[in-house]
């Protein structure tokens, strides 16, 4: 078994085990040159945190050990395509790579929004669930220009 | 000044307050009833997290002051368009209506990858610049079947 598939089998385990403690079935594991930098289970429901999904929680504990927010040496291995949020914290982590076995529609037969949340942002704001409500004139964008004055920032 | 009004502003002062200190220049409010119960301003930088961005932060808070992932009851107010990480937790969240001044362009012009996400995101994996790999065989869909017939789980 190469590495890409003994690491994701790593991530369908924490999914199985999340199961059994009450959390949703999903897991996943960040590796760096084929080593373990971050592991988790979903874990929404037990801790009350809407964000705890595998894949953020694996990111920020693969952050913490690496100690930076740029993970682009790193890949990542999801028992379930990731959601939208979570695919947007792997853009943001630089991750270069992604390894998954089930996909949005396996996830939407089991009554989770992956897919439905796809849909929603391909959306104009307008257009969504969620009502979007943009105040083009409170100042937005003099927030950004103070950030393109600022001597100090650092990019990322 | 209405609520929503005065709300967003204080997510923009929050983004200001987050430029001087060396964070990127996004703040986000959390409101139930008019009432804060979330803010946070954008800490990627400082804290080496790549999910720390304002929403995010303030959905983690407002989920443990009301010890619920379920925000329903919630407003969000954002300083700029939510990135598809955070809309994709504003809707695991539930909120129900999300307030913002600037969106995805104004940021794009201030060298943020908000946009570039959102259309990477409407892309199948195969042709994102991240590369994708599924493997179908792996097991994945199983993981969904044990979760199907566990007795004891709570959906979300």
């Amino acid at each position: 078994m190469n590495v890409d598939r003994s690491l994701l089998q790593r991530a369908l385990r924490l999914a199985e085990k999340g199961i059994s403690e009450g959390h949703g079935p999903f897991g996943a594991v960040i590796a760096l040159g084929g080593k373990i930098v971050g592991e988790a289970s979903n874990s929404v429901v037990k801790s009350g945190d809407p964000t705890a999904h595998a894949e953020i929680l694996a990111i920020r504990e693969a952050a913490s050990i690496l100690r930076t927010h740029d993970l682009s040496s790193c890949v990542l291995y999801s028992s379930c395509e990731p959601c939208p949020m979570c695919l947007g914290a792997i853009y943001w982590s630089g991750i270069r790579k992604v390894v998954y076995a089930a996909d949005r529609h396996d996830a939407e037969k089991s009554g989770f929004s992956d897919k439905l949340i796809y849909d929603e942002l391909a959306l104009d704001p307008g257009a969504r669930k969620i009502e979007f409500v943009r105040l083009p004139d409170a100042g937005g964008e003099e927030v950004f220009r103070k950030w393109d004055e600022f001597e100090n920032k650092v990019p990322y």
